[in-house]
Order: structure tokens, then C-alpha cells, then sequence
């Protein structure tokens, strides 16, 4: 077992095992890993589904753990301004709240506050921002972050940082956002104090790969339980993307923490960065693509809108273990998306989140038994081959 | 076990026991009883939740197992439209195409095209209609009525008939629909085929006493395997509906059948009707209020939009077995509810439903043990006495 680098084993809440490090011949630099958290154990490379509001779209606790969620993201934005981060403390925390056992993940509330364009504006102090919910006016600051997050109980906390969209970004306005977010990492590191909470740190600097370079290094010299590649799955390309994390990772080719890239959810995303070293992974797109009629199977995505499935007796997927393939056929769940049925979503939900959770297995597979090198050209080739309406996502 | 009057038990898809009749003493005239159908048996008396697009609004079929639903009704006019008896009936029938194996009793599309009102002309023929869907126009008879519920393979349909409000309606009126619904029924049975489906006819006569009477001797003569009162669960009071039944009910006494009242749902009403003789009911009451936020407890109801249930950590009604409440407080719940997320409608209608299969088990109990009438009478002091946001529904 390996510690985690600036802290004694065991004083902190959360520890990372690489149980088979990325081989030395450099083919990838993907590697199997286990966390542990004060709400159990996780396996890694591993995707988070995203409970935004306390609750994983359509799902109950129950469903989560069937399709094999081992860990989840809650939004820190979303929770402190409704119900609030104050009332989910007094109703004995997040996990009590939700009733969800297995760990959860806050994100610090930066990109959604940043996100919100015209609603909000960005001091060395904090950020002043507009409710979405009801035009309020609140402020985030790195503090507050921290505090709203301690109050959740998440396992694994995150950093205040302010990302920037790479293509609407100056050099200049991602070097302003880059050295904020490192005062920001100053200020939460120094005030963070639970115990039973890890806290992630998280790297910037858009697609300047000097910028990437220096944010990876200075994130990465603080005593955070993680690191997090943020400002990614944006609206950057994927050989960008693959740029920017071929400067960070090298970088933390010896550091024993895990490594989180924040907002990636495609089967083909996923696999390309577990092969540039990410361990972990979350977003809203299986889910909502889900919501919307487009299921993910091995051969590419399903539109359920178009008309051919009304009439397909089979299911989603052959042999697909998820509560949809097991008991109704295409042509129901073409129905129940037609009719706005509110069992559609649910088992859409279970489905894409069930059919990402097996595809991390498979690469964990691989990993284990050294062949995920082969796993990528596999993939590959069934991309460039479609048989379906499109690639998944 | 009893038969079904003028047909040989053999022959017939369903068959009927009254396992307990009313007491000779005219305390009530409630019983229990026994319902086999080709999927199953159905204890009686009971609540039949509404799966109207070949789903219960926000439940899955394992859902509604441990609900405790024993029988679901689902809408023909609403599966004739979409997306079609025809197409239900390639794809193996209802309860394949919705992976429901408990029985399922489809209405006849009568109240819900009659109930278009402007959209719709009635005459001796049948009825035309405007989709609800499309604008386009459609038209039911009493053979296609029966046709689409042979289609979809029902193992109970219901002959058409064309109710009237009671309040909107004349004398005259409620005679000429009452006489065309027997004359429909007579339609109905002479093109009723399916051996595995059986075809309850339904009572009218609105609330003109010597009509009720007329339709219910009318329809009582026919060789159905059950007895529908429809025209009532409107816009009557709960005495006048009483009083219909009380005419009804009293001509049926030797009668074997099942009696059924269409569209009955809220708990005071169910038990009023169960002592007025009735042993099946159907509404969407209990999911509809459930979804805005209504939820049954014995005292009463809880509206989730009151302020005072965000900090509240008990569950909904303690010691109830439902999903809800084996987890989640009402401070959760009515977070879900204002975030507008699709797990407050699961949870919601699964205690609504859980609370109303309740309910029958327990007059299913008192029947069993002889004590209905004091059921009755504790009833009616709880609602003279309530504790919470007012009666159930």
C-alpha cells in the first residue's frame, strides 16, 4: 500500500493503492487502482454518476447499487442553495439525506458558479453570483467552499477553482485563472479540518501546455489526498485533451495519488484517458443522453426516437444485466419515451449508467490481466466501423 | 366455490367465491371474496391501480408487486392510440409488452371518449372522436371496443358504455344513455370471443333511482362475469353516490359476480362503497395527489409543499413498509419534490399506493374477522377528529 505522499497513512481519510502500476514499456499509462474512504472502497479506473440535487437522475439508492455505482458526485452549488448545506448537516449529513452508503464526491460549486456567464463575476476573493433557483445573490469563496462541503460529509471534497472555457480564452485569461486557482488551493487547503473528508486539489491552465505544466506542478507540491485535471471536457477537441494530459500526467508519474479528470462521460473519452493515467472519472452525459432516447450498446448508441424500434421485441442489449434488458423489449421503451412516462427515464437511466459501469469493468479487466493496450485497438476498430446510429455519445 | 350464474364455471376465464358474504343481520352489506383469473387471483374487496399508457405513472412492475397491487387496470383508448392494439397484440399482448404477470382489467375507452366533450359525437352506432394526441378522428363502437381489449388481452375487459354527469345531466338525458349502454352491451357480449378474457357489463341510470334500477336488472339479466356501476366517482356527493348504490347494490344480492365500481379512490370513499356491497374499485387519485405532493397517512393527509416538512427527519408515516418510508425522510422527500426530480414521483406514489393496499388488507381483515362495522365506526371518528393537513384525499 502506498500513502499518500506528504501525510502519514494514518492520519488521513482517504488512501490509494495502484495495485498494477502502468507497464514500464510506456505502451500506456493506464493502471488498476483501489481508494479507500471512509465510506468503503472504490476500484479504479472508476466513473461517478452525478447526484446534482442529492439524487442521481430517476434513480433510488437501491437502483445505484445495481448498476454498480461505487461512488458518486454531488453538486456543492446546487445542495447550498437548495435545501441547504446548514440543513443537510442538521439532518446528520449527506449520506443520511440521501440514504446513499457508498462514498460521494462534492465538486467545490466553481464550475457551475463560473459557468453561469452573465450571472456572476470573479475576484482574487471569491465569486458573486445569481441563483439560478431564484436571482439571489450569494458569494462563494474558497473558505466557503470548504465549509459548505464539510457540512455535506462528502468522503472526498474539492478545491474552489475558476476553469475557463480553452476556446473563448485568452493566454492571458487562463494564466489569470491558473494563479487564482493556486491561491484558491492555498486557502482551502488551510482551512479544511475534517478529518473524515479528503480533500482533492485541482489542477488548471487550459490547453498552454506550460501553463498545464506549472499549474500540475504547484497542485501537486500541496498535501492534497488527490489531484483533479480540471478545465477539460470542455469544449476542447479530443487530441487537445490528450495534449493537455500528456503534460500533466508525466508529471505525476511518481506521485502515488489518484488522479480525477473532472467532467468525462463518453465510452471513447473514458478509455482514451484511462489510457493518458486517469483513475477517476464523473458526468451528467450517460444520464441525460439517457433521458433524452439515446442508449448506449457495445456496437454504438440507440436513438429511441427513431420509428423502427416500435415494433423491436428485442432488448436494449442481448445479455445486458440492467433492470430494462432484463424484462422490456425496444419497442416498450419506445413507447414510454412517446408517451413522456416517468418509467422511461428511470430505466434509460439504469441502463446507460449500467452499460458505462461494465465498460470501467472491462477496462479494469484488462488492466488486470495486462491487455488493455489490446482493449484500445479493439475499440478502435468498432468505431470505425459503426452499425448502429452513431458512436456511444 | 360459487359460479357465474347462467354459464358453466368450466368455461369461463374467471370465476368468483365470496369466501365470506354480508351478515344476515344488514350491518353491512360488505364481503369477501376470491377472484381467479388466467393470471392469477385477486383478493376482494380491492384497489386497482391505473397503468393508463400500459405503465403506472412512475412505478416499474417489481414496484408494484411490493406495493401490494393484485390487479392493475389500464386504459383502451389510450393504448388504441397509441401505440396501438394492433401493435401490442404482435408484440405478444399487454401483459408481454409491459412485463406485468399479475392480471390486468382494461376499460372500454367508453369514459374517456365520452368524456372529450366537444371533441366527440355520440349516436346509437357509437362514438366519434377527436385524438387527444393529433386532432385526428377516430371512431369506437361496441365491437371495436371489444376487439382492441381482445388485442390487448386483458384478462377482464368491460363492454362500452356512455356515462353522463349526473349534475350536467336531465332525466331524459340519463334514460337515453342508459338505454344505449344496454343496448351496447348486448353488442358487446354477441362479439365477445376470447376464452381467456372475461367481459364484465356495466350498470347506468345516473341518479334516478327507478333507472339505476332498471339498468342494474337489465344488465344483471345478461350473462357477464361481472357487474360494473359506472356513471358514479363524478361530480355526485358521496350521500347521492350512496344512494345509488343502495338501489343498486340490494338487486344484486343473489347475484354471485363480482361488483365493481369504476373510478373510486380516496379511503373514505373505498370503505363507504366496500359497506355498500362493492368488491373492486380503480382511480388514479392516489398516484395523481401523490405526485403533487399529497401523501396518506392514517391521521390524514401530509402536503410536502408545507415549509414545515423541510426540517422534519421522520418518514412519511412510521412502521409503513413502503419504499419511501423505509428510507427517506419527509425533509428529503419534499427536497426532491421542489427540485422537481423524477425520484419524489416514484417514491410518493409508492406510499400512496402502499397506503391505499393497505387499507384494503385491513378491510379485508375486519371482513375476515367479523368486525367491518367497527372498522367503519373508527373511521368515521378519525375523520371527525383530524391531526394533519385535512382527510385523506
Amino acid at each position: 500500500m502506498t500513502d499518500l505522499g506528504l501525510a502519514p497513512t494514518t492520519s488521513r481519510p482517504l488512501t490509494f493503492d495502484v495495485l498494477m502500476p502502468a507497464p514500464a514499456d510506456g505502451s500506456t499509462r493506464a493502471r488498476l487502482g483501489h481508494l479507500h474512504t471512509p465510506h468503503g472502497d472504490v476500484q479504479t479506473p472508476v466513473f461517478m454518476p452525478v447526484g446534482t440535487n442529492a439524487t442521481v437522475k430517476a434513480m433510488d439508492p437501491d437502483d445505484l447499487v445495481e448498476v454498480g455505482a461505487q461512488i458518486i458526485l454531488c453538486n456543492t452549488y446546487h445542495l447550498y442553495l437548495r435545501p441547504g448545506h446548514e440543513r443537510i448537516e442538521r439532518l446528520g449529513g449527506l449520506h443520511k439525506f440521501m440514504a446513499w452508503r457508498r462514498p460521494i464526491l462534492t465538486d467545490s460549486g466553481g464550475y457551475q458558479v463560473v459557468s453561469l456567464g452573465d450571472f456572476r463575476s470573479v475576484d482574487d476573493d471569491g465569486v458573486t453570483f445569481r441563483s439560478h433557483l431564484d436571482g439571489s445573490i450569494h458569494r462563494f469563496t474558497p473558505e466557503l467552499s470548504v465549509a459548505v462541503q464539510e457540512a455535506l460529509g462528502s468522503d472526498i471534497a474539492v478545491c474552489l477553482d475558476q476553469p475557463v472555457p480553452p476556446h473563448a480564452s485568452s493566454r492571458r485569461e487562463v494564466a489569470a485563472a491558473m494563479i487564482r486557482t493556486h491561491s484558491w488551493a492555498e486557502r482551502c487547503m488551510s482551512v479544511h479540518h475534517r478529518a473524515d473528508q479528503a480533500l482533492f486539489g485541482i489542477v488548471q491552465g487550459g490547453l498552454e501546455p506550460d501553463l498545464r505544466a506549472e499549474s500540475t506542478r504547484m497542485i501537486a507540491s500541496m498535501p492534497f489526498d488527490g489531484i483533479c485535471i480540471g478545465g477539460l471536457a470542455g469544449d476542447e477537441s479530443a487530441a487537445q485533451r490528450r495534449e493537455a494530459l500528456d503534460v500533466a500526467v508525466p508529471l505525476l508519474a511518481d506521485d502515488p495519488r489518484p488522479r480525477y479528470l473532472m467532467g468525462l462521460g463518453s465510452p471513447a473519452d473514458l478509455l482514451d484517458a484511462v489510457d493518458a493515467g486517469i483513475d477517476m472519472f464523473d458526468s451528467v452525459l450517460p444520464s441525460r443522453v439517457a433521458r433524452n432516447g439515446t442508449l448506449w450498446v457495445p456496437e454504438g448508441r440507440l436513438n429511441l426516437r427513431n420509428t423502427r424500434f416500435l415494433d423491436d421485441d428485442r432488448p436494449i442489449q442481448d445479455g445486458c444485466r440492467c433492470r430494462a434488458c432484463r424484462s422490456f423489449t425496444r419497442a416498450y421503451l419506445a413507447h414510454l419515451l412517446r408517451a413522456d412516462e416517468l418509467l422511461f427515464y428511470r430505466l434509460a437511466t439504469c441502463h446507460n449508467l449500467t452499460y458505462v459501469a461494465d465498460f470501467m469493468e472491462r477496462i479494469r479487466m484488462a488492466l488486470a490481466q495486462g491487455r488493455f493496450p489490446e482493449l484500445v485497438r479493439e475499440q478502435a476498430s468498432l468505431r470505425d466501423n459503426p452499425s448502429t446510429d452513431g458512436l456511444p455519445a
